[in-house]
């Protein structure tokens, strides 16, 4: 199988059959229920949040720019790829079809000439 | 350029793609710092968990398996997927690489044979 | 009983009962195992995250302060309050002297004189 | 002034002043935007969800009664509630009166005799 260690897997589904692989191996599989993969993704969220909490927003990105603190963030935001494509995994999800066919629905509920350079504000 | 609705990008750098082709459309990039992105990724999160909070821990995947429900997962899901992406791209990270070396780290750190049936314990 | 409304209960162990009577009436008490209380903990965080998200980092506050606003950001503040004290709860914690506890261990951990004006730095 | 040690502070008022005093003494207030303290909300409930995260949902109280994992608990569960603090302070909302003030909104959003026994849904 593919030991995930040859870089050549880029699509979704292939990283999602590695992890899957990955925790069937270690008969894992029986603590992936949706509650525990959320919990999971939150923790790894958090860490993902503690390397910016304190940063300037406007200097967090450059910040980040140089290559240990890059390949830190990247291991974080990988952690949380991770547990979100095993979730999708569980329930049975197309993450990719997914995410498109929200950009697809985000472009027409958000009309680039009518919200341009304005971000949509939650209240 | 591709409108995100044909169903037929799959990769990471594809989806990242339509994320920031979005972003720039609406000028929205200038809104797109990490601390921002952090921010609208755990507002994604959030409404992922409320999904699954008060279900039976051991019901909550066959609950989601009816299509309505599918689908209204796989589009928190999705929200999730973008803010991710769109996080990874400003700070330059190749997530689907992240991912393999995060996957291949995983496997040394826990030998199958070692682990099997047994979840790691946070302390 | 203390119905919740007469503005007088100002201290951790009071709300602690008020939210627990709320539960006992409505015979919620069965949905609140740990894992479901954190799940709903981190769906009130989510949108206390969405609503500062898109803000400029040092007009946030500013923006808050107008009446409605501040009202807003009080009932999401409220919301996470209400899940967290009735995790420490379920989980029999006094969460005022954890609190106490976890800022006297802070001060001897992070001497004044030595961290002054530097944000302790994730890594 | 009060040193956070005499476990004799329990309201909601006090234990925020605690939290202002300890942040203006390290000169760290200039840190405390909105976003930033939101951030590090998340870092803290991340390590709270991380506790639980594998247990089963029904054993996860019993687990965390053992005195070293109940300080455990209580330990996140204070980060939590400190970060809950000082953003409520920095928005000047009134936490305690807020949290009062919503429990008895639900009151009435939620009579006992009409959803007794049952958790509400989100969909």
């Amino acid at each position: 199988m593919d030991d995930g260690t040859d870089g050549g897997v880029t699509d979704v589904a292939g990283l999602t059959r590695l992890v899957r692989e990955f925790s069937r191996e270690r008969d894992w599989e029986q603590f992936h229920d949706p509650k525990s993969l959320v919990l999971a993704l939150v923790g790894e969220v958090g860490e993902l949040a503690e390397l910016f909490q304190w940063l300037p927003a406007d200097e967090a990105a450059a910040r980040f720019a140089a290559p240990d603190r890059r390949q830190r963030a990247g291991e974080e935001l990988a952690d949380v790829l991770v547990y979100l494509l095993r979730l999708a995994d569980v329930l049975d999800v197309d993450l990719a079809a997914a995410a498109q066919a929200k950009i697809a629905a985000a472009r027409t509920r958000f009309p680039a000439d009518a919200v341009r350079g304005t971000a949509p504000e939650k209240r």
